[in-house]
């Protein structure tokens, strides 16, 4: 059967194929294609060796880890865009990779699952409480944004100092969300926890119950520096490769980008939906998001800000349409703590309706 | 006693008295006012004999039929308008009867129920996803207004292919809206239509169990020709009526023609409130909103283009707030499956506002 | 114990320091800052007195002074500020008086009572009503800026109009709330008025049942009379203490002055959060937003109009922004009738970066 894994393997090729690319001077758009087709694979491996790891390390310190490099990829490919001033496209990603878990993602699941299951169900406290943190979130990045729209011109340094107080405060709250989750009150987040370990167990046939820590952290490593030189071709090439494509800046930010990143969340999401396991589920779409506003959004700002590369949290003004929007009717779908085909249909077409708005956006700005 | 079908004999009087007054040249305000008074009638009529249809083809077809004809009249008038080159008429219509269905049918109905009645309730599931489908809607009617305030400038052509596509998106999901609510979840409205078939039973003592096929076809011929006639009437003295009443094309498009455009709609929505079936009265003010936004604007759209006047979705940005607006209270108001007096008081007043603010906005574009 | 009551007693030592502040010419950042000090303690003793007298009086004549005194300090010093000219700045207090009502109050009340208690639970009905009521009072109050924003210019004039007429329905609908609340729905709003007699006799030991009314309003009209003194040295101190203390007219408007106006409710939430009680703590700091959005700001619209200081609705874009984050976050955390720590965690750090973005926010216009 052709299952995730198999699936994986094949697309693991592409490691090779993309070096090839880039030694042998290939066409741009190949290496841009195939180094995108190589890091979806070696994300997915990523979250498992972290999973291995916060097994052994017990669950306080793997918790931790495991919320800090579950988007480890889209963290290593963003420090690269921005190594080289493509700020644009990283906030572009920022915000795509909101959009894409909360309409596109936990769309699929909805969708899939909700043809097989007439109606599922998933615990509504969580899921409400995502949410405000998630409505935190999107207000506090994209204030600037409108302090900068609403004022007859704000200077460079002002935004950047208000946008670094903005990321400090972002991580305050995101260390607050961990407390709350890990300690306070971990009762309302068990459920997930537990089916998410079931699933790596059922999944995964050769985890044993007490994996090697060492062993893991060296397979840990080799994936992250294959990851991170995978991410230096795609960002080498993608301007040529957008441009031959006929794509803008903001397009490939936007949509294109978080598609290659998000896709091991995307395969774990819509897996466990068809399996009627909806908290879980909905805990990755979401989780996923938050943890791009809460954590990877201000770490890169305050990165930015210490290489000298700064990246302001001043986001064209459509992204900023955009994420409310994105937000607003994920919410409005999921505070019920229900969900069916119809709902994962809505979700779908709110990503397809913004898509087309990007696609067709007449940007002006460049990538960097 | 002065009921709902003495009121309408009454206004039918206007059919022949709007037509002496264009073949006799009367001024333009009073052909305005009696076509207007004639069309509230003949949509009411429009709408029963769509139903006595459907019941003889059966619930699919039949369901497909009310579906598509509920809003018949907003259909003829705007395709008139549109034929006539009114596209910011056309427009404005579009968001005037999702604003005028949301707060002043829904208003009214809640505020007349909920003085008869303590506390009104009805099926949270089917309003919840309602309002979701509205939201997607909205937003999708709404992007092109976004991109087009959000850029320095999007050509013509772009905004169009923009438009014709999420208009494509929109029938999709009305589509899909449709299969859900009479396929495959149908048990979720089930009560809604029982109702209200009981009540177009009981309303309308004529109506016998098995209609003659043909006889209401017909019937429903002659009504649609007598509608497009006195829609003709309305749209050719429009403008010359709305600037000797010193009002502007806004306010006219977005308050003044969905009131008779939806006046069928209201006085059946406010007749079953009053009877505490809040289920149909919601159903029936929600889903003329939804018809409204997933069907009649996308074919209007779609039609423009072919018919080459092109209408496209770029609104006034006073229109996107008005409607982001209606929908944000009309969700809030009615996402907990009940309601009271002052929640319709509540939905009157912002209709009230909105109504000052569109009479008071300094429209600078013309009709057309 | 140092307790509300004593520090209350401290505070109150700084209406002479204020007042010699005043006469031997101190410098006004002095000035401001002790008669600010001194207002805190005038206002919660003006709560008592109107309690006392509402005792007095019978339940609905009391509810009515109850609801129309309850922000009797900010109805005072926006007078006076309104009086010397300050437009912008009394604009600014209205919406940083919503703000921080549902943000700052609420926020603390929930931290701080979610410490000591896992889960607390409140009405949800009521919060949902207060929640569509603080949505339409927002709406309106804000229509006319987006008026003004959305098109190509409208004249003072039109403007004045249009916010006299806003002003005039947002009066009716807080009748009409009044009427909701005590007579037709009072027992939706039972347990908070119960337990608010209950706090009033536990916390004021001196308080009999059977109150003298005549002593406490003499007591009322000295109070009065304080604050109005304190008042005009707060207003004739405040251009030049600000701008001494390096903070924009936004920034004081905002921030500074609604916490000096907001203390009462602020030590009444929290001390009656930490008693597990919920509901009243709510109760008071949304009740206290609905009472400036309903009742405060409509009628200094009103006054202003009448004396010839025209004060419009035509408020900061930026403001505009702030106030829908502010209501749509609380919306989204109060709805479920629940709280914990996190959540008031969240209200905070929306404050914080709301607060973030009015200091860098570079206003150009003045205090007038």
């Amino acid at each position: 059967m052709l299952n995730k894994n198999t699936i994986f393997l094949v697309l693991l090729l592409f490691v090779p194929v993309s070096l090839a690319g880039h030694f042998l001077h290939w066409d741009a758009t190949i290496v841009f294609i195939t180094a995108g087709l190589a890091i979806i694979p070696l994300a997915a491996y990523m979250g498992t060796a972290t999973e291995e790891i916060a097994v052994v390390v017990g669950p306080n310190l793997g918790g931790l880890l495991n919320a800090t490099f579950g988007n480890a990829t889209e963290l290593i490919l963003a420090f690269i865009a921005l190594k080289e001033g493509l700020v644009n496209v990283v906030k572009a990603t920022i915000t795509g990779s909101i959009i894409s878990n909360l309409l596109l993602v936990m769309g699929f699941a909805m969708l899939l699952g909700g043809l097989r299951y007439k109606e599922q169900e998933f615990q509504p406290t969580a899921a409400r409480l995502n949410a405000s943190s998630m409505n935190l979130a999107v207000i506090a990045i994209l204030l600037p944004t409108a302090v900068e729209y609403t004022s007859a011109g704000i200077g460079e340094a002002t935004l950047q100092h208000l946008s670094v107080a903005v990321a400090i405060v972002l991580i305050l709250v995101y260390i607050l969300t961990l407390i709350f989750s890990m300690k306070t009150h971990a009762y309302l987040y068990d459920v997930g926890v537990a089916d998410l370990e079931i699933e790596s167990d059922s999944t995964e046939a050769e985890s044993s119950h007490k994996p090697n820590l060492w062993l893991w952290i060296g397979i840990l490593l080799v994936i992250t520096l294959t990851v991170a030189v995978e991410s230096e071709l795609l960002v080498e090439s993608l301007e040529e490769a957008t441009s031959a494509l006929g794509l803008t800046a903001l397009f490939t930010g936007v949509i294109v980008l978080p598609i290659i990143g998000n896709a091991a969340e995307h395969a774990t999401a819509v897996t466990v939906a068809m399996k009627n396991k909806m908290d879980l589920s909905v805990s990755v779409a979401v989780g996923s998001s938050l943890q791009i506003a809460l954590f990877v959004a201000p770490v890169l700002v305050i990165t930015g800000w210490l290489i000298g590369q700064p990246m302001d949290l001043d986001f064209n003004p459509f992204e900023l349409v955009a994420v409310t929007v994105a937000v607003l009717i994920a919410n409005s779908i999921s505070s019920d703590g229900k969900s069916n085909w119809l709902e994962g249909g809505l979700l779908l077409a709110t990503y397809a309706v913004l898509g087309l708005a990007f696609y067709f956006h007449p940007i002006v700005e460049g990538l960097g």
